[in-house]
């Protein structure tokens, strides 16, 4: 159905840039159906927040349905750093492989954690699981140099992540974003030049964070913390059809006076 | 079951006030039949919003779903203007015929359009389809004269548009309303006087918006923008059945004190 | 699946701590169906808000469902206000009897009220059903001493009301808190020293709001005005299995530094 002209190219899945995570908080059947239905091409990666899928008993039906259409699914970090807190890292491998999951996030945004600990899990992971690790505080003022930031997205991506994700929280309020929701450009603009930009997925719940990212690094930038009642909305802000971000390839002899 | 007295008349399908003109940003079937099943004697015209309509692969199965139900349907204008600055309009007229559409939305929110040009394109849209056509910017701080907006609603009507609406994104932030989403109530009362009331489809997705509306015009002001999940909270509202604007039409002697 | 070490003991149904009072404003049954699904278990009472059962033409079936699955529903304080203010009390017990109601809520948010005749109310009403009845104004601005509060709530409990509901309409914006959000800790802990933490229910609809009360009076803490989707993320507040009571019940040995 392409019938627009001057769309910008979206590559299919699976694919390594133009990439969606998308943030499920404990959605039912019915809807998860409706998210495939209309939007599961656009799904790279679903995160079953923080720790709802401890709580969820439908959770294993739908790791199964997101699977069955090529999503990569993973328990919210927040739920690995549970069990890890609690020197439970076993039982997370178990918890893990009983549910069937094929994707892992390892954070450190609730606790402290060693670098090298957090890289070893990373490695240790990477060995069964597609991997993301996050890089950042969920608490507000908790401020780390922009070279810390760098540096640990460097090393995490060599021990084996597959993407590293900037960190915002569901609400988009702390890490990559002040407490109003406004990008730190200054730590953005570093960490672009730091490692390349299809390494980095960054969390972006709210339209005009997303369309500000669109803005900067076009349609195929990555994003993440999407609700899923989003993911098409955020698709016409890729595309240049919705008011954000309209027609922003415009060629000059088609611009209005 | 109408038990309770003093309720506001409330016009039945179809109906020139009273109006709700709700907006789908891409939800599923499932949703769908629930909106139908929960409020679609409610709903007259379903906006598809935006180029939503361009990106969701279920949205034909959708547009017959809604039309079986008594309910206009149209793409947001932005896909309208999407085709219009790409000089598409033909390709536009396809796509309205493909996927079944029965409404059509024609607006300026997004690029500037020769004011004639607008008027033509209602002129030659209204022969096959029932036009909405919107006045006002998307753009914040984009001021126009109310004049300016009085005579485009008076001379879009005359053009073929069934009603006009007033924009305000469904953000409730831009035209009729400042940033914070207070209405313009100089701009507004203006309107109000330079058309008749029942021909403007007021945009207003905040509830407060929606509250000041009944307030000021009763219970069959035409509001639009109404998320999916909100059309039975504002039905509550319009028969005085919701805190904000419980029991308005109180008669003097039930008055309690 | 109780894999994870130390987390706060959570009471079955039925149950008189730890209660989830959800506030459905008008979902279908496919949406039903999924909150019972995913998180019927944790929901003790579904309060269909305000006015909405009124206007919904599927509420019967909705009632059945959730009564079939150990809950109890009421129609929302404002609808019994709606008839209590036109002297139509009688056709209240009528509507409430062909509905299939179990529960009922006895509020004065809307409408001044003797409060004899509340307590009189509550009193004839729970001669059939479970009463929970609601103190504080809707209105942003109308003081009532802690006094007054803390007596009526006593009152209130002794004329038959299961629990008292401290109100904060489904914005979370009066009553208990400011026009912010936030809680007036001096309120809260007075009603919290006069009448039994368990007899209270604080509607809490803000996730900052929640996570307040779970880290002031612990994860059993009865909260209400939750929306059908933030059930299950409540549940992840209330185990310590989400950043912002993330392992508070960590014991010493366990504390990283």
């Amino acid at each position: 159905m392409s019938i627009l002209n001057y769309l910008p190219e979206r590559p299919e899945k699976p694919r390594s840039s133009g990439i969606n995570m998308v943030m499920d908080k404990g959605i039912g059947m019915n809807q998860a159906h409706d998210v495939i239905n209309t939007c599961g091409f656009l799904i790279d990666f679903m995160k079953l927040g923080f720790g709802t899928s401890y709580v969820n008993p439908n959770v294993k039906d739908k790791i199964k349905l997101y699977k069955k259409h090529g999503i990569k699914v993973y328990p919210g970090g927040t739920l690995f750093e549970a069990f890890v807190i609690r020197n439970q890292f076993d039982d997370f491998l178990k918890f893990l492989d009983k549910l069937g999951y094929n994707a892992v996030e390892v954070s450190d945004g609730s606790m402290k954690m060693n670098h090298d600990d957090k890289c070893k899990y990373i490695e240790r992971l990477s060995k069964e699981y597609t991997v993301l690790s996050e890089v950042g505080s969920k608490q507000a003022g908790v401020e780390m140099s922009t070279d810390v930031w760098a540096n640990q997205m460097k090393t995490e991506r060599e021990a084996g992540s597959f993407k590293v994700i900037a960190e915002a929280r569901e609400s988009g309020t702390v890490g990559i974003y002040d407490s109003t929701g406004k990008p730190d450009f200054a730590l953005i603009d570093i960490l672009t030049h730091a490692i390349p930009m299809d390494d980095i997925i960054w969390e972006a719940p709210q339209k005009s964070q997303q369309a500000w990212f669109i803005k900067h690094f076009g349609a195929n930038v990555n994003l993440g913390n999407i609700a899923p009642t989003e993911v098409i909305p955020l698709e016409t802000l890729r595309l240049g059809l919705r008011g954000d971000t309209f027609f922003e390839p415009l060629p000059d002899n088609l611009k209005h006076s």
